[in-house]
């Protein structure tokens, strides 16, 4: 997977909140279309403007079918979070409140999580959802394979 | 970013489609909870039960507040597309055939994209948009950088 594309209703909310407030640095940014920001190894996220998002997918339900005639017009992210990892509990809670302090709205502030760690979810400005987690039982190899579980050398042969 | 956790509202269906359609290998799968597959270099899809998915965000609109009453109970992935890019136009309507051979809609059949190169979108079972695409312009750099542009080695420094 190389892009995660998201409707983006309002762009200029989304550069102030990524760019100028939490000092993000656009790989490709065309004023009124799309901003491009390099999210992981290979890796991108787009945030696209909602109505041309829309008009890209062409006619279609947007997933909203079965809300008949209370579909609405627009193209809100919903459904999905995206996660970023972090070192501790603590690093969970300064990224929450430097989230919160560019304008994010802070969703579930962080707090001890289901799958054993601690995490905390925060709303862009245009409503998609950030979760940012530290999981102890989660981590990568040098060669970029993820494990899940407990922590074993083993595991990494 | 290290994880995408989409609200899935059938994991079976999920299941069916990604692991005995598509040949995918679960990375980890905890039937009735969630699925994680590995999407990318140190990347996770999580396909995690909808129901659990609200319930893990707490009270809240999950971006149907503009909705009002009409705002539905469940989860739908909407409002993004995660991308996968292949080296050519043919392989898109190959990839393309074979997730509508495992029972994907297909949304957008293989055509020229407004980018430049060629594309097309399924949906999965639970409604989760796939975008197919050949990208002439894009790269990925031996350090996993992404270039958007015009292939051009002297952007490599």
């Amino acid at each position: 997977m190389h892009f995660v594309t998201v409707a983006t209703a309002d762009l200029d909310a989304a550069r102030r909140f990524y760019v100028d407030g939490l000092g993000w640095d656009p790989t490709l940014d065309v004023p009124g279309e799309i901003i491009f920001f390099q999210i992981g190894p290979g890796m991108m996220l787009g945030l696209f403007d909602a109505e041309q998002f829309a008009t890209d997918l062409g006619p279609g339900d947007l997933g909203t079918a079965h809300l008949g005639a209370a579909a609405p017009a627009d193209a809100t992210p919903r459904g999905f979070t995206l996660s970023h990892n972090v070192a501790s509990p603590q690093e969970v809670d300064r990224v929450l409140a430097a989230a919160a302090a560019a304008g994010a709205a802070i969703r579930k502030p962080g707090q001890p999580a289901s799958f054993g760690g601690y995490h905390g979810h925060f709303a862009d400005p245009n409503g998609l959802l950030w979760e940012i987690a530290h999981n102890p039982t989660w981590s990568i190899t040098p060669t970029n394979q993820v494990l899940l579980g407990p922590s074993d050398p083993q595991q990494l042969g």
